[in-house]
């Protein structure tokens, strides 16, 4: 029972469990994860100065029609990748095509920048929960939401659930 | 021609030039500036690593009373600060007696989280112009923008002209 492939966007300060703990949880699983970045061969450091990552693919290089699915660690990666209209274009595309976006903590900011928030029911970092309400969306803080194609968490001690969840929208 | 004191909130990854540029500036022209933290005597260091900042007054000793304005630098303090409610609550203090916030980058997300931005007009750091729309502030991608007691900006290159104008609206 494989998978298919996984989008993952990242971007400098990413949270170190946050890409790690969902990517292996997916690899396990039988998923190819690409980590998607700027560049392609870019090393990327975590927040915590635990891990440090090597993009396989370029922003330029992919297609979100290649993708079954996107994840978005958080940490301050997200609000990096959301400067890069590239990386806004490439998020809406998989909500253009209703495929699973399963966003971390800090991730929902570029939800919110690609305008995609307004109506809809997720979670976030305690922080962001906050400009998701003032956005229009509806906050839950709670481990996980699911809502539809979204599957949103608050924070690294969520990651198991947040993680299962991922696989489960997935199957 | 001295001046009198303004209350600087501050927290690990500050923007560094987004604190020095400002606060010598008000230095020099002869306020006294207190840099204040979740702890007294807190190392705190920038973002970019050039700067390492002293907390002078713990959040818990201070009034916004005792001060004459609020600055907020920008990088990744801001979204700490915020995630505290006693620095919301500091911040919400500073504009109930309409006393001057000048807020520079990502300053602008602690006044989204005290629930004051929307029917303002401000500007920020690129991402956070988005977030300010959502939250129905007006915003102006513009080097400074004055509204009221507010006095806003983007980023290190807005730096001189943001201190000149924090300094006018003090005199």
């Amino acid at each position: 029972m494989t998978g298919g492939k996984i989008a993952c966007i990242l971007s400098e300060g990413f949270e170190d469990s946050e890409f790690r703990v969902p990517y292996e949880k997916l690899k396990k699983e039988g998923f190819q994860v690409d980590v998607i970045g700027t560049k392609v061969g870019e090393e990327l450091e975590g927040k915590g100065g635990k891990e440090r990552v090597k993009t396989e693919k370029a922003i330029d290089g992919v297609k979100a029609d290649d993708y079954q699915a996107l994840l978005i660690p958080g940490g301050y990666s997200p609000d990096h990748l959301r400067a890069d209209d590239r990386f806004v274009e490439f998020v809406t595309a998989f909500e253009r095509s209703k495929k699973l976006i399963a966003a971390v903590c800090h991730g929902p900011q570029i939800l919110m920048t690609a305008g995609l928030v307004k109506g809809r029911t997720l979670t976030a970092w305690s922080t962001i929960q906050g400009d998701l309400r003032l956005a229009g969306a509806t906050v839950r803080d709670q481990a996980v939401v699911t809502d539809g194609n979204w599957v949103t968490s608050r924070k690294p001690e969520d990651l198991a659930q947040f993680s299962e969840a991922i696989v489960k929208s997935l199957r």
